[in-house]
């Protein structure tokens, strides 16, 4: 039987048990020629991880550590590694493979190559080995998938970046958000809150749309010029045809989404975009809702690496700072972390931190 | 009470008798200074008209004469026009009137006008007069939604482009048809036949998607670089990711209607853009079927003067026929040529004619 390199990390050992996290060694892959070893400093929690490890996503391969969400110190390099080096404070998303060939890939479409590879719960097809996430002492992968932390971004702060952060950002440039733009963010959650920051940093006339008023102060705390709250009576009705974009974090199209009262907000041809990824989630619509507006419906899958470059520099340059709880990594603390997030406790992410108390320096 | 001008057609007294034509007069709306009167050659048989007449699409005003593929001399025209004069022989479409003033107007998107009106079955504010269609006598329109027709296009042949063909060609052109693209018609019915004529005019590489192979030898014909059919196995599977947009006309999305299926053929942000409108049509679509290409959905609606106008002189420049079927106007020969209409019984439109022995000369 082969001997692999180790790493410990927090795992789930099933989806019935999904809160009870164990701090377990697991197998890592060979290290290649192109590889970065990465100590982990912080990491982000996201809904995907709860998605994950629940089940709600179907089937998954455990135990596993998710989190993907990763910032931390490159501590090794393959030989033919040119875009990271050891000592350089770097971050790894949710993707963390791609053939990096294929017609997708040489267009800054990696995101939507057929071949990807996710950071936490993908399998190696040469070894079998599963791949493990930012709940861990290591991460090891692929250069390409490893960003440069700008000094200027706190750890904790980046961290989020590397998903939320770079699921609303690519959406938002690749449909034109930037100045005489009429932008709205639906959800004010963790993807929402980086969908505001970013509109805003971008030059558009941002507005946040959400249930209730509850968020409405952070919201423009955050840059939003305008909020809606859908549970207002005709709360579309002054904003008809006006809006150029939607990026829709909701996680939910059930009972009281209203799918036509947003498309209705769209000017012609305007694109509503979702980006969240509910469960068990049918959208139902007539092409009639999209008739009045010729508007259009899509989806967004994470960002390239040029975007996630791009994401980090705007950042740093206009001082963006994520909403985040920072909370010391532990398996007890995980599990309170996953329940608050499960009650929407949050305002606006949690970041898992202090990993050199748990992992050691 | 007021005296108007009056016409006569063949009107439909009730959806409960859609298909008995009952030639009657009817009021006209006053001639306005930008209005054009049209005696009228010829009109194409469009869904639309069922849909209308039968209920389908909800109340109508009756009696009504639908028709809005209407080609026609200009036998009078107000004191302020300059886009038509007396003797041009001119189409008028499904759309009769929008604000011009709006943004939207000054856009080049009149057809998204929120205060547009429909060639049949709108009522006049002023009046309360309900506007008629093309199986009549004449038409009294604004300038504005007259189009001349180039002397190469046959009346007969020109009457379908009026609503059939913008409508196919709007969305083709407004989403980057033309060389170097792959471009798919999903339906070879009365829309899909020019979705396919327009697609290769245009130089993309033309694709016809039908249920069964019955229509591969005329979409052929037509100029199609490939043909699809749904029923058979994998039918989609070659083509995965490669289209760059799809033009569905398809009437139904119920039982054997797999959107997926058809998402997945587009690369990476294509479309898919509706211009059908079932009667009784819910998409049921998941976010997770937009994510592997980060595709669009949309619907387009009619298409702008300009785009009649280019679509037009595309059709006399590279001499593209439709494939028609004439057939003499009578209250007889409508309510057969509805029923088979309904049966599909057309390759691939009706055009009424003879408008002369019906109406005089």
């Amino acid at each position: 039987m082969p001997k692999y390199d180790k790493y410990v990390g927090f795992q789930v050992n099933s989806p019935d048990t999904y809160k009870s996290f164990h701090k377990q060694e697991f197998d890592v892959k060979p290290f290649g020629d192109n590889d970065v070893e990465v100590k982990i400093e912080a990491c982000g929690v996201c809904s995907s991880d709860v998605h994950t490890i629940s089940g709600g996503w179907g089937d998954q391969k455990f135990p596993l550590a998710v989190g993907h969400e990763i910032v931390g110190r490159v501590i090794r390099v393959g030989p033919k590694v040119t875009l990271a080096k050891e000592g350089m404070r770097v971050g790894v998303g949710a993707q963390s493979w791609s053939c990096l060939e294929c017609r997708q890939c040489k267009n800054d479409n990696e995101t939507y190559c057929p071949r990807q590879m996710d950071t936490y719960g993908a399998v190696w097809p040469d070894t079998g080995i599963v791949t493990q996430g930012g709940y861990s002492s290591h991460v090891r992968t692929h250069e390409y998938w490893t960003y440069p932390i700008p000094d200027a971004i706190p750890s904790a702060s980046a961290a989020p970046m590397l998903c939320a952060g770079i699921t609303t950002y690519s959406p938002l440039v690749r449909n034109g958000c930037g100045p005489g733009k009429k932008v709205a963010i639906v959800g004010l959650g963790g993807l929402g809150h980086f969908g505001v920051l970013w509109a805003k940093a971008l030059g558009a006339e941002t507005w946040a749309i959400s249930r209730s008023h509850s968020k409405e102060a952070d919201a423009k705390k955050m840059g939003a010029d305008g909020f809606l709250a859908t549970q207002d009576k005709g709360w579309n009705e002054a904003h008809k045809m006006t809006f150029d974009l939607i990026v829709s974090t909701a996680n939910s199209f059930g009972e009281g989404f209203d799918m036509a009262a947003y498309l209705a907000l769209l000017d012609v041809h305007g694109k509503w975009i979702s980006v969240g990824l509910p469960e068990e989630a049918t959208l139902q619509i007539k092409p009639q809702d999209f008739m009045a507006n010729g508007c259009l419906i899509g989806a967004s899958h994470l960002g390239s690496r040029r975007e996630m470059l791009d994401m980090l520099k705007l950042a740093a340059d206009k001082k963006i700072d994520s909403w985040v709880e920072s909370v010391p990594i532990s398996a007890e603390n995980l599990a309170k972390t996953i329940e608050r997030l499960e009650k929407n406790d949050v305002r606006y992410r949690f970041t898992m931190v202090d990993y050199d108390k748990e992992f050691g320096a």
